[in-house]
């Protein structure tokens, strides 16, 4: 995969967009976060009319070698298991797209399962599974860039179809372990401070997985994205990282989930810095890590609703929230057109 | 005002909503703050399956004696024109209401203006606003009495409509200093916990408002609820406090909004311990305060955004999360419904 450049938002309209959101009929400021956001939006779309056309939510799922030695309560049938729950509409992400208005596309990545004619499942296996990397390089050079073509691939289409704002989640027994790996790297801190419960270890499945992820570290030393990604990655995250890069390149407006894909974003802003320009961080998880990966990369989430579910879930909570910030900014009134006395600030 | 008991919610389906939540295709306790909604709304209607039906927020508006001491970085007519920006959709609870499906009604409590004949607003009218409760009390019982019986009265009347949820906002200039001394009565906090910026006071505004509101405080010797908004309450305020009250009595969940509200709240709480049970906290204002408030009577905001807008908006803006909560207890398939494994916890 060659990466395509992403350019940083433009700044042009900021004094232009300052003044409309400072002009709405409420106290300088009093709209918090969401006044922010509608700041950002304008930047992404250039445009002092933020429009949010077909919402899509991608979740991409895969399997992993390292899941053999128990880093998850949960047995790798699961993810096979949780694609059809989302095929029949029963997962919580099915049920937050649908009350929410988004479109959801599940893809395939790599997960251990032949699954046949699947209506309703995008087919872009890789291979059964990554590798254990506990022993080896979790996949190929090849197997990861085209992971990644596939996912600008899928991002390219939505895009092309209109959509101008996506969200991304995941499904994949095992796969804090790769994003523990990533964050690890990428924010360069301590294995203990990296790993979490995942789905729900209890102490001793803790000290059992951050032991097995140091021995995993020790292994290879890397530091260039594309190699991490190959030797501790999963499928499902190269193919988000490659969709998260096509996104940014496109200038969509991107919605980060949890701990997971914030562990992916990390690749993708050091393959391009400027990527982080369009995403909205949607929520802070319950998974320890997340916290001070939000941190290291300097934002601010929206929602702190102590989720630890994955899937893209926090990013579908989230979107009402971004909705919220297009409409002020696109249908409140002005202190001039509505008018209402402006203020001083002494009282 | 003779107010109506208010039953504490049943724990009798504790066990039956638990199993449910716990039997969803989802890592235990994973959809955090969504778990805690749904169980709660699950305690109100008795039900292990919560509806939202016809889901209101009424803004109530006041104007306040106190303004002519220069309270607000605002002049009192922003109540009024305020009014008109509502009538005509422009402001932003208007719009946070469209966007999230929520019918808005408007209550003119005691404005300071002559309305007459006007489309879409509700006259419930006390007074021109409020005496200036530096000198004298605000209201008189009877005042008081009336606005909590009109403000029972709207809520009775939605009810009967079906709507079974109801968010509450207000309006009007100063009245982050009956808030305030509604804090500093019902929280036993110093005025200068209570007092803050309201819709944007600078330094020297922010002494002198704390100033003002330390002589109206040691005017009056009062610690009945009813004899606290009397004295330094607003009409929006005792009409919401009745409003409040009935929601309880009806079982109906009640969004609570910021500052404002979560005061007159306390007052509510006073009166009828078991309001709480019914009370969903959207969020937690910038508004210094209102996170003392939220602690004082242990409960966990929604949201943390920044806000300090009033008017509702908060409330509004959590909506979408409550149906959510509601959607995932309601729609999300079982483990066993879906054939999804169940995990250990070791790993």
């Amino acid at each position: 995969m060659s990466v395509k450049p992403v350019s940083p938002v433009s700044h042009d309209l900021d004094m232009a967009l300052l003044e409309k959101i400072d002009g709405k009929t409420k106290p300088l400021g009093s709209l918090g976060k969401l006044e922010d956001l509608a700041l950002r939006l304008g930047r992404m779309q250039e445009s002092l009319n933020v429009q949010l056309n077909h919402p899509h939510i991608l979740v991409f799922a895969g399997d992993h070698g390292i899941a053999v030695e128990g880093v998850s309560p949960y047995p790798q049938e699961v993810t096979r298991q949780m694609i059809y729950n989302y095929l029949q509409g029963g997962a919580a992400i099915n049920v937050f797209t649908a009350e929410h208005d988004i479109k959801l596309l599940v893809v395939d990545a790599g997960v251990n399962h032949h699954f046949g004619d699947c209506p309703g499942l995008m087919n872009r296996k890789i291979a059964m599974g990554t590798a254990n990397f506990l022993y080896q390089s979790a996949m190929t050079p090849d197997q990861c860039k085209t992971a990644m073509n596939h996912g600008a691939e899928l991002v390219s289409e939505i895009h092309g179809q209109g959509c101008n704002i996506v969200g991304f989640g995941e499904m994949g027994i095992s796969n804090t372990s790769s994003a523990a790996l990533l964050m690890h790297h990428f924010c360069q801190a301590p294995m203990e401070d990296c790993v979490g419960r995942g789905t729900g270890l209890d102490d001793h499945g803790l000290n059992r997985k951050t032991e097995i992820l140091i021995r995993a570290a020790s292994r290879a030393s890397v530091t260039e994205p594309m190699d991490v990604l190959c030797q501790f990655g999963g499928f499902e995250l190269a193919m988000m990282c490659g969709a998260i890069l096509e996104a940014a390149h496109r200038k969509m407006a991107i919605i980060i989930d949890g701990f997971i894909v914030t562990a992916t974003l990390l690749a993708a802003v050091r393959l391009e810095p400027h990527v982080k320009d369009y995403c909205i961080f949607s929520h802070e998880s319950d998974e320890q890590g997340h916290r001070r990966m939000l941190a290291h990369l300097g934002v601010q989430p929206l929602l702190r609703m102590g989720l630890r579910l994955g899937e893209g879930t926090g990013a579908a909570l989230a979107f009402p929230l971004i909705k919220s910030a297009v409409a002020f900014l696109n249908h409140m009134a002005s202190f001039q057109s509505a008018g209402v006395s402006t203020g001083t600030n002494h009282g």
